[in-house]
């Protein structure tokens, strides 16, 4: 069976199987999605596109994979403005030869991110196009202020939530297409941070409530997103630390890749990049990277400042 | 210039010009947007993408005009539940090659419709892919019970908000290349019914205000729409009149065209099809089409039933 032969019709009666009974509202069906915010909360939106042959590829993921994947991208942005998942949409290109099986993967997959970080899939469109696209919408809810990139201030320390290059080295062993001189840990480890990443919810709350001053997810590189925060906050940034995940350290060691592009360059780790007092940071438990500075941006090797490689990730550039 | 010249960080500096300052919060660039409902309202959202090729062409229809429908055709899902847009989020896929030029007008078209309809674009994501995709999501509001597909009583007068066929008999005058028979006026009237299609939302706070028992916009025919309006509420549909526009009647007649299967089968309209007593639907000056029965989705021809024909608008069937 594929799209074409389910015709939209009876796609939808197998999508309402697929994601199960809905908890908020009546479900998908209606022209749009009623759902209630709590009282006093804001209202956080966004919105990212997958690509196939961009963002994923269906010999590299599984439609779980994918599924799984447009929700922690989208959800990575809720979680940078440190606000919590509610109400996500799908609206769905595909071409009409898709099988239902994998379209019942892929929602299934969508389905079980979702609640995972507590949110449900409201609504959606699905229309017919060359090749797969899933562009997601994701709502949450915040209480008082939410983290913005705006509020890095000079003398902040820079830090992140979690080591970082394991999708961007998941992605050059999944190119390779061998991964025999590596630990089979290792490698899985930094394939499935490209196939199935984590969105930083919980870490995303402590933040915000701490009273942090400035947050990005690092979804394009930790240069790109050093380069946004600093523009937003109208700083300059220091990096003198680049925190590379063990595993990439391993692997990059045994292949000769530089570890430093990888992440530097690299993107979609999800950690959040965070500007905070040199205390909080402390006690916050985060890895610092680097400090906030009067303008520029710097990557400081040994005692010296270079200007910082522009290499994070730019859909539009080469 | 290009989106590939431009990159990433380039292309947004320029969208925040072309779409002008932001009213709602803090304008686009964070990791997503951050909005308040009114007190006492609940949020209404809803997604619908248009792909190149298949909801719009670029030799018919300018960039303005692609970005205008875009927005029109999500707020008429806000409009179908009787609510107020309020914000829009658009994800961009796009070629490297597309011109910023062509993207100024897209965004432009797209800021307009948005204050059109007292609404602002306020997030987004731009990426990378072969052609044009616009994956837009509408927010709106709605004060009290929204009007859902599912509220149909037996007894229901089935009535439409204006007279339908213009989109469709506008693509079919775009498809034959030739207008030359028909009224410049009656041509353009229905091509920019296809190209700038009108999302009521004045009317459908109206409707709603008024409490009709059930609404959907008519968006994929009108056949499809009975179809839907019909099996969320349980009931069946007899359609007596099938109501076409005067400008499709005088270009039908004109080409031989029958204007019946344009109406029935062909979309965008984005009338609001409406279930209610037939006081009320006298009282709101509607044209009735119909009404609601016990089952079955007829249409009634000189007194005689006869099964709906059922070649409304389906994404994935030929």
């Amino acid at each position: 069976m594929t799209l074409s032969d389910d015709g939209e019709f009876g796609f939808l009666d197998k999508v309402r199987g697929w994601i199960g009974p809905p908890t908020a509202g009546t479900g998908i069906g209606d022209d749009a999605a009623v759902t209630r915010l709590r009282e006093g909360t804001s209202l956080v939106s966004t919105t990212d596109a997958l690509v196939e042959g961009n963002h994923f590829r269906l010999d590299w993921s599984s439609p779980a994979d994918v599924g799984h994947k447009a929700v922690a991208v989208n959800v990575s942005d809720l979680a940078a403005m440190g606000a919590e998942p509610r109400w996500l949409l799908l609206a769905l290109c595909a071409p009409g030869s898709t099988s239902s099986e994998l379209l019942r993967e892929l929602y299934e997959g969508f389905a079980s991110a979702c609640s995972e970080y507590g949110a449900e899939l409201v609504g959606g469109d699905t229309v017919r196009a060359d090749r797969l696209v899933l562009a997601v919408t994701a709502l949450g809810e915040v209480e008082g202020d939410p983290l913005r990139r705006s509020g890095a201030k000079v003398g902040d320390v820079l830090a992140v939530t979690g080591p970082l290059g394991r999708a961007g080295t998941g992605v050059n062993l999944l190119l390779s297409q061998d991964a025999k001189d590596v630990s089979p840990e290792d490698a899985i480890a930094c394939m499935d941070a490209h196939r199935r990443p984590t969105a930083r919810v919980k870490e995303g709350l402590v933040l915000r409530r701490a009273g942090v001053h400035a947050a990005i997810d690092v979804s394009d590189g930790l240069a790109s997103d050093v380069r946004r925060l600093a523009e937003a906050s109208g700083v300059g940034i220091e990096v003198h630390t680049i925190p590379i995940a063990e595993e990439v350290r391993r692997i990059t060691d045994a292949r000769g890749w530089d570890a430093e592009r990888i992440v530097l360059g690299g993107g979609e780790d999800f950690e959040l990049l965070v500007a905070a007092p040199a205390e909080q940071i402390k006690s916050l438990d985060l890895i610092a990277v680097g400090r906030v500075v009067e303008d520029g941006l710097w990557l400081v090797r040994d005692g010296k400042r270079e200007p910082l490689p522009s290499e994070g990730w730019d859909h539009f550039r080469p």
